[in-house]
């Protein structure tokens, strides 16, 4: 299968660059590096990197920023963010993915543990996640020629514990090889409108 | 008790405002009509409302648009419909409300039973009342002086199925008055960051 995978140069990204890598022909994407550049919460970059990449088999998301903060502290400038990015950026990936997929090609977003599981100053980010998993389920029965989304909702890395141990103390952290199985799943699996837990 | 409500003049509003006015004081808001004028899609309106109306012990939302279309015929213009009118004019809403609720007093907002069963057209809806659910979880366990913050889902209306039944083929609607039971829950019950199914 030929993959488009954005954010691959992150810590998920690379887990699921290594897991899909070895049976499968990776084009990278990212804001500053890879084989083609994506910002998400910029269409024309998606749209953009489609017409350079042409036909692919599967196109998946390990990016997406959110913005943490107490909830009676978030601006607009930080909704707006966060809206723009992991929530609509990965939408509209979807969306301009479907004319270059091959038929039963996939579409495999990342979500995380807090669209299930309340965190402080996580509000955006379950609101975020929780928007996907509906976005997944209400996609999937119309997307053509036997085109499959799912998302994958992964635990907080192990890899990243330094930076967010003090947010999520007592979740049980997931390496980022393990969160790529789910990626594993939906992409080389059947099914549609899935979201795969790795908690 | 002193309860907001917007959307009076809807048809789950007006059912609403039956159920909980028997025992409490509505003040009305609507985009045309009612006590005061709130469109959720503009925060101003909010803003202004909540100025006028001063403190009270409750806010319910029986509003919100949200576009209905083949996925792949959604227009820009309706994504930004969507997420600023049901989504985020419910968000600000809530948020705005935190500084003019009593102790202990309550948010109810409203999604629908898109959040848990697709229909074709109505992956944006499924994606926003998704959303919703999210954030009330998420913002449950932030709001301060015992605020309570809660979602109600209604399956279709009966009152509404002239209008909808077409995409609603074999859901069973329920009674607008139905319904309002889950407000009367969520406002006069004492949980916080749940979700009212009336299926």
């Amino acid at each position: 299968m030929k993959i488009l995978l954005v954010g691959a140069q992150g810590t998920l990204g690379r887990a699921v660059a290594a897991e899909l890598g070895a049976r499968h022909e990776i084009i990278t994407a990212g804001r500053r590096s890879g084989d083609v550049r994506i910002d998400l919460s910029d269409r024309d970059s998606i749209v953009q990197a489609f017409a350079q990449v042409g036909s692919v088999d599967a196109v998946v998301s390990a990016a997406g920023n959110v913005a943490f903060a107490p909830l009676l502290e978030l601006t607009d400038a930080q909704w707006q963010m966060g809206l723009g990015d992991k929530l609509m950026g990965q939408v509209n990936l979807a969306l301009a993915a479907v004319g270059h997929l091959s038929d039963g090609g996939s579409i495999t977003l990342t979500t995380g543990v807090l669209a299930d599981q309340p965190i402080r100053s996580g509000a955006q980010a379950s609101l975020v996640n929780s928007a996907i998993h509906g976005f997944v389920m209400g996609a999937a029965i119309e997307l053509p020629r036997g085109i499959r989304i799912n998302a994958v909702s992964p635990n907080v890395l192990q890899e990243s514990t330094d930076d967010y141990a003090p947010y999520f103390r007592g979740f049980e952290p997931v390496t980022a090889a393990r969160a790529a199985l789910g990626f594993s799943r939906s992409v080389e699996g059947a099914e549609t409108g899935k979201v795969y837990r790795v908690y």
